[in-house]
Formats: C-alpha cells, sequence, structure tokens
C-alpha cells in the first residue's frame, strides 16, 4: 500500500537490526544525535537526567501529555512510521494550540519490542524531527524502554504563553461567535479508507488497494495539522478566544466541553459546517452521512473556539475560519439547527439522528 | 504474599467494575477528583488541553519523563498497586532532585487493559497521590489509554531550579571529592527475594512465601524516595554539586556516566560504598556478593553526586551522605579500589571480577 510521503528521505536504510543488539545507551544516542535545538529558552536538552528550560518574563509554562497505543490509536500495518512520529508531536502541538499557547519543548517516551529495527525506530523519529522543525519545537528529552506488547508513544510537551492571553476551555460566555479552524471529518474519512485497504489485502495478499485521490483524507488522518497558524492569527489581530479546545473526539463531543456539560448552551448551525468535498465523496462511497464524520469521527485536530462579536468581525473574512454558531443560556442545551431551522439536542455522542452510523 | 503497606486505606473497596464501563471521561473524573494542588505555580492542573504553570521569577523549569512498562519495570504478581503508583511518581522526582531541583508538577499517562478494574487504577492513583502529597508535587493532567497488552505508565514531570544552582551530570573536576546519599544494592536484594517469593507460589500455589524480617530490602525496592531531603541539605549549606546523577541504574554504570566515558577519572574505594547489613543478609542467603547489587543492581535511587573539597567538610558529618571515592585525571580511567589497594577497571556494567554474578 502506497501512501504519498511528505516527510523526505534523509539516506536509504536497506538494513535491519534488532533494538536489542545497539543496547539502551547506543539507541538513545542513534535517536538524538540528529536533534538540533532551536529555542533560545533551552539551556539543556537530551543528555541529562532532566531537561533545562528557562521561560521569559511574564510567561506561563503550558504542560500537557498524550500517550498513543498500538491497535488503539494507530495501526501499523497501513500507518507510515514517520506520519506515526509526526502525528504523535503534532496532537501535542496541538494541545498547546488550544490554550492559545506556543509549543517550545518535548520529551518522547517510547514503549516497543526488543525485536523491533533500529531503523523503524529511526523513521519514527525522523517523522519527530520533522514535525518539531515545523512547529519550531526542541525534543528535549524521553525515556526508551522494552514493551512485551505493541508500540507505546507518550509526549510531553511545555509550551509559553502570556498569562493574560491563556484560552481555557470553559470561559466561553453568552452571545459569543463559535468558530472552527479548517474543515472537520477528513481525518475520519481517511481511517475509513485505510481500513477499507487494510481489509482487501487480508482477503487477498496479492491486491494492491488503489489510494489514488484519496490524498487529502489520507493526509488527515495520517498527517494531522497543529494549527499553530491560527494561533499566530489571533497575536496578529490582538485577539484571545473567549474560549477554546482543540477537536481530537468529534466536534459534538468538544461543544459539550465548551459548554461544560450545562453552564452554557450553544446552537451549531448544521450547514455552516465546514466539510472539504473529498471527505464528502468518502461519505458517499460508503453510503454514510459526512456530517456523521464531522461531528463523532474525531482526530481533525482542528481548533473550536469562541470569539467576542467584536473580535470575530476581525476575523470573519478568514478563510481558515468559519463561524459555525452562537453561545446560548444555559436553558437552551446544547443543540444543532437543520437546514429547516430545526433543533436536534447535540449530546457529546453526536447529533442523535446520527447515532449507530459511525 | 503480604508486604507491609505504608500507604493508608483511605476506604475499603470491595466492587469491581471494569474500566470500559465507565467511559475515558468517567474515568479521568473518579481518578482525578480526589487530586489537591498545593503548588502556588499552578494556575489551572486537570480538566484542560494542558496544565497552566507560573514560574517564579529567576528560576529555571526542569523537564522530564520516565516510562515503566510492565514485565520490564515491574511484575504485578508481587507489585502492590499502589507501591506502583507510589515509585513511578518517586522515580520521576528523583529525576529533578538529580539536577539539584525542586519537582512541582507531574503529568501521568496511563495505557491499560478495559479489562482492567477501576478499583485497581484507584489503588494505583492512590499512591500516586501519597507520593505527590509527600514530595509536594501536583499531579496537573494527563492521559488514559486502553492498551491492548500489560499495564504502562508514564509520568513527565517539571521542577524548578534557580539557573546558577543546576546540577549537571558532566561538570566533576579533578581533586572533587565523590559521594553517595543512603545505601546501594537493597532494591537490587529486595527484588530478588520478591523473585523467590514468585517462583514458590508457582511451585505450589499453597506456598506462603514468608517476608517476615525483609522489611528494608522489600521497601527499598517496591517503594524507593527520592532523595528531596539531600537537595534541602545542599540549600541548608549553601552547596552546589559539582555534578549530580541518580542511581538508577546501577554505580559502576552512574560512575562511568560522571566521568562521561573517558573526560575525567575516578577512583571509587569499595570499602566506603555503604550496604545496609539487611542487603548483605539477602546476599549471604543467595550465596552472592552484595557489592555486585551495589554496583550493578539499580533502582536504589540514590544520588551520586560531586563536591569541591571545601564543600564536602560541610557535609562531612552527614550521615546520609557518604565519601566513596575521588575524581581523577582522565588518564587513570574508572576504577574500584579494593580492601588491598589495588585497582580493578570498573566499566558501566560494574566491577569486572563480579561479571556474569548477577
Amino acid at each position: 500500500m502506497e501512501t504519498e510521503n511528505p516527510i523526505p528521505d534523509e539516506e536509504s536504510k536497506p538494513n535491519y537490526t534488532p533494538v536489542g543488539k545497539l543496547g539502551e545507551f547506543g539507541l538513545i544516542k542513534k535517536l538524538t544525535e540528529k536533534i538540533i535545538l532551536k529555542q533560545l529558552s533551552t539551556i539543556k536538552g537530551v543528555g541529562d537526567d532532566a531537561a533545562v528550560i528557562e521561560p521569559e518574563e511574564n510567561q506561563v509554562i503550558l504542560f500537557s501529555t498524550d500517550m498513543l497505543a498500538e491497535g488503539v490509536h494507530f495501526d501499523l500495518t497501513y500507518t507510515p512510521l514517520r506520519h506515526l512520529g509526526y502525528k504523535a508531536v503534532a496532537v501535542n502541538v496541538s494541545d498547546i494550540c488550544a490554550m492559545n499557547g506556543i509549543p517550545t519543548q518535548i520529551t518522547v517516551s517510547i514503549g516497543v519490542s526488543n525485536q523491533f529495527s533500529v531503523e523503524a525506530m529511526e523513521e519514527l523519529y525522523k517523522g519527530m524531527r520533522y514535525a518539531c522543525e515545523e512547529y519550531g519545537v526542541d525534543l528535549v528529552g524521553g525515556d526508551t524502554t522494552s514493551s512485551h506488547s505493541g508500540m507505546i508513544i507518550n509526549i510531553a510537551i511545555i509550551g509559553k504563553c502570556k498569562k493574560e492571553e491563556v484560552a481555557y476551555r470553559n470561559t466561553a460566555k453568552e452571545g459569543d461567535i463559535i468558530c472552527v479552524s479548517g474543515d472537520l471529518g477528513g481525518a475520519c474519512a481517511g481511517l475509513l479508507i485505510l481500513g477499507r485497504g487494510k481489509k482487501m489485502f487480508a482477503d487477498d495478499p496479492e491486491a494492491k488497494p488503489d489510494l489514488t485521490g484519496y490524498d487529502y483524507v489520507l493526509k488527515r488522518q495520517l498527517m494531522p495539522q497543529a494549527r499553530v497558524d491560527i494561533v499566530a492569527l489571533f497575536k496578529e489581530h490582538s485577539i484571545i478566544p473567549t474560549a477554546m479546545i482543540d477537536i481530537s473526539d468529534g466536534l459534538s463531543s468538544e461543544v459539550n466541553h465548551l459548554c461544560e456539560d450545562g453552564r452554557i448552551g450553544a446552537v451549531i448551525d448544521e450547514e455552516r459546517i465546514p466539510i472539504n468535498d473529498a471527505t464528502k465523496k468518502v461519505a458517499s462511497e460508503f453510503k454514510q452521512e459526512a456530517m456523521a464524520y464531522a461531528l463523532s469521527g474525531g482526530e481533525d485536530y482542528e481548533l473550536l473556539f469562541t470569539l467576542s462579536p467584536k473580535d470575530f468581525e476581525k476575523l470573519k473574512n478568514s478563510d481558515q475560519i468559519k463561524r459555525i454558531g452562537e453561545i446560548t443560556s444555559p436553558a437552551q442545551g446544547v443543540s444543532l439547527r437543520d437546514k429547516a431551522g430545526t433543533l436536534h439536542p447535540l449530546s457529546a455522542k453526536g447529533w442523535d439522528g446520527l447515532k449507530g452510523e459511525k
């Protein structure tokens, strides 16, 4: 199965060396020797008991972590390791973006079988380094351990932000405009295409699933972008979102998080939810509704945020930001308004009308 | 098998609830509702995309992570979950101590089978909370995921330190005094006792391994203490170690790290290496040398550090610190001086005379 590989090869690596042969220190050395530090605040990166980071004055440190487990978050039968490394970093960067912060440093912990090859580990790190470069993040430490099971990747991340600019998820107010970056549902569509390819291959190992034409949704699944550009856009316009969260579990779940299960209400306009044509094409092939992917699919790592009407005016012409609804009083609950104007309750699991479709 | 349990029960939990029944959000809520934040710098802990930490002025942030995998770092057949939780935190705190820093916040990621019980997870968290309280650390975030394999625990930690007080591992100078806190080899002895008990139980499930009299070594293995007291002692005496590292892999390996594989040399006096009588008793039962446990056993989480002769004078009467050797010129290499005064090369794997014993 071939997918476009946007992370360039640095050199060819035809050999196979079991991780066990190098030993832990050898492996760490091999994996970290190509890391380049960029942050002025990084006083000490990999190579000591802890990384040393000097924050700037009046800045807060943002600190988060995400674990990815084989068989749960990724399937190595169709996930190129380089993409996996990229995604592991991007989903952590996305957490910092969701606080309106700037990512600065990560640590990487990997649990992997002794039989896993060094070359495969290097592929994984290549993707991580590529992401670190793209997002301006320093990889400053970590841990590698053998695991008797599948691969586990844990990344912890630190970011910075001015204290008064931090965007929490539970601070939206009635009357705020609800916006989303990019488009939704693509990552879910990509996963369905990859799953179909895997099944075809399982049924007939000679089959070569044709992934042509699915580039967009595959990239959304395999190499999601953390929206550092949206955070930069806010700063450029001196805007602080009144609330923000990243979309890892699907729009329905995240809107309910914003409303903190009842503290405030929200109305989302179905027609305004941005869905790419490529995503709609996949939904049509699978005889499903693309809206279900957007509401419940997850893994898009777009930003869901609220703005005061005044701040929204400053950004309304951006093609990367779509207004999708408003924050209402708690009495109105959380709902989806369809094309006819009818309101449907929107639970954390998705529009009730779509239940069981995903 | 019963071991003394120093972490008190808060309430009895006779029920069994599969993790899957609660769901991710329910589980996180259940696991985090008892967390108490203590650090003034913690602006926001669990419950948002990232923790928000406001460092003090002129302070650096120390940032580290450690992963513990079932079957590699712990064996659930004889490790009480509360101890495991405690140890997972302590080994991370130890990394911050090894930088001469003060631990402040942690994030916890856990990968666990869906079939693992909520009660067992709570036991694990109970141990983590107990350690957090003891070390004054805030648990500020994390991730819980299902894992198709054994349990994986990853903790990331942040600590603080004045910039000029950070102790790196590669900054010792010729003439410095090499010291160690506490005593060594106990954690290895404890592991042997637990392993013997497991084997007895496997051979005869009716057998009840008698662990009486092994309290000291069992505690060293199951509930190692991070030496925050030693860092406090340094501050009390206005001492900055010229270099420091924690002993996770055994004294031999760590001394070689201090010497950075040849940048400087070191002589360790065998007779000065502190070993507890309880550790010697176990070695004698197993017809092994306790010195091998100290040199190659690991997991003691004591601090190995170097002091200028002048600073050493200030601490020489402390019963928690032992002078065990000196930093020499690189030409002399890294060696162990036996009782007769003979020098033996000390490789990272341990005294050559002990090879194969462990």
